[in-house]
């Protein structure tokens, strides 16, 4: 069974350029028998893959979680990365790349010597920047769920890895309010991310994020966000939240790599940014300004702070890969 | 890159038999993309799965976890595994079943409808029963290790899945130590298990062991060992312990389907059952009976408990497989 999606596409699998449908990994590797692997998740531009240098980083970080010396330099990475995108002769795409410990003798302590497992995934998408569309039609439902967030002392969330189960057990949750994205809360009760993204929101006209002192991973995109936040003067905090403080908040939206900035019109069947009940003055004009920024009437999906980082976001973009 | 182990083994992959080194899943299974597979680890005696019953029964629970619904009988599963012993001619064998959710389109949510990849990995192993030999060398020394074991409330524990890097980080703090095993304790400090074995102690010649009410899988090993002890008499004890009740213990050992019963005799430098600056008077006795046990002089690996289970263990597997 091979996936639907990879019609005609080329991988990259152990340093060779394979069709998608012949691309595989032997049973015994480390990578499918325990998930002993790490990825990152990424999109190219213009056929550049955005924000290359922290990707490797962060990916180098979580080898190293792993213990997992793999002994690949950056630039061959990069160079698989860009193989694939010619091969594909995609310039605007989904990147997924893996590294696993491999196949090795034993069982389930690693060898410190690791022949890994290399593979590149590409998929195409639209083109991004202000000229582009994003991935998703339509600003998202939120759904805080049961399922909690491993705890660092179990498994950091620094490391990205392909123990993806807790995200999937919390979007098998979704399946009853047919929500997008799942918050998930740490064992604390404190708001840690969603299944595959991280999470912001506005109060006060300040934007606020959880801290990566929780178990929160730390998103590209999500730093992108900061930055941009801070060089526009707008007050940034990164805290400690309840679900309802996301659920009382001005706006919300979340991050990653695939969807950069998606607006949230609700969470956990309340719409955000509707005053009816709220008790903060504040909220007055922002709400004003919400419907302005609004298509559809009567949501107030994409409020002003999240629209203007929106436009900022995709005018780097264009600055750094399209001009 | 392929097993070393695999020599002229042939494994079944998706309802065929395959040579080890060609048995191979796409990088888009879900299996590989995010562990999102269940599986168990069996043992063949005499050409029989052990207590296929419970695995098969774990294996659907696991399964019920996950929102898998594979839609394969357990006679079909239980078939392919007979024809992977048979094709590779093997009576005494490790077994690795794997049942993962596939390929799906879309990314991290899971569609409701799955086309399953099965996956049957075999080793040979030695003859087990009174007439056998275990699979380890000498009794185990055992490390309490910093990582926690991941809480039921992020993924539950009673699911045995293909996302076991939360053992694999237990297992690398060993290199340190060069322990065997770790010792696994939940966010509250309690012993949980393992990294791939159940836990057990004995103190005033009670057998005890953590609860499932703790982040631990119910073991079918661990829950053959119980039935021996309460058919034989032995007070059995299911609770929640602390480490240092570990160290102090006038017995221990662990269980899994490879290992069956192995001794402890050193847990976090500590000597088992070794009675200096001890002031349980109750410890006496059994010291006298930990020594005649053993064929290691000065060593009290192997205590009377240990011993008898082990015996009751092996005469149960000489009755239902090879007599």
């Amino acid at each position: 069974m091979t996936d639907p999606d990879s019609n005609n596409l080329v991988y990259h699998v152990d340093g060779e350029l394979v069709p998608a449908d012949e691309a595989s990994v032997n049973v015994a590797d480390r990578g499918f028998l325990y998930g002993d692997a790490a990825f990152e998740t990424m999109r190219a531009y213009g056929g550049e893959v955005f924000a290359w240098e922290a990707h490797a980083d962060r990916l180098q970080k979580t080898c190293s979680v792993l213990g997992l010396k793999h002994g690949l330099a950056t630039d061959d990475l990069h160079g698989r990365i860009e193989e694939t995108l010619a091969a594909n002769d995609l310039s605007e795409a989904y990147v997924r790349l893996s590294i696993t410990r491999g196949v090795q003798p034993g069982k389930l302590t690693p060898d410190e010597t690791v022949d890994p497992t290399v593979v590149v995934i590409v998929k195409p998408l639209p083109r991004g920047g202000s000229d582009g569309q994003p991935v998703w039609d339509e600003p998202a439902t939120l759904q805080t769920v049961k399922t909690k967030r491993v705890p660092d002392a179990a498994i950091p969330a620094r490391a990205k890895t392909h123990n993806y189960l807790n995200g999937i057990l919390a979007r098998l949750e979704l399946r009853v309010s047919d929500a997008d994205e799942a918050i998930m809360v740490d064992t604390d009760g404190h708001v840690a991310e969603g299944a595959t993204s991280n999470l912001f929101f506005v109060r006060d006209n300040a934007l606020r994020t959880p801290s990566l002192d929780g178990p929160v991973l730390p998103g590209i995109t999500r730093r992108v966000v900061l930055d941009i936040a801070e060089e526009e003067g707008i007050p940034v905090e990164e805290g400690q939240y309840t679900p309802d403080e996301i659920r009382n908040a001005d706006e919300v939206f979340f991050t990653n790599s695939t969807w950069e900035i998606r607006p949230v019109d609700i969470v956990d069947g309340i719409r955000i940014g509707d005053d009816a009940g709220s008790d903060d003055s504040n909220d007055a004009g922002n709400d004003g300004n919400d419907d302005s920024n609004n298509e559809t009437a009567g949501s107030t999906a994409a409020g002003p702070i999240t629209t203007l980082l929106s436009r900022l976001f995709d005018a780097r973009i264009d600055r750094e890969y399209y001009d």
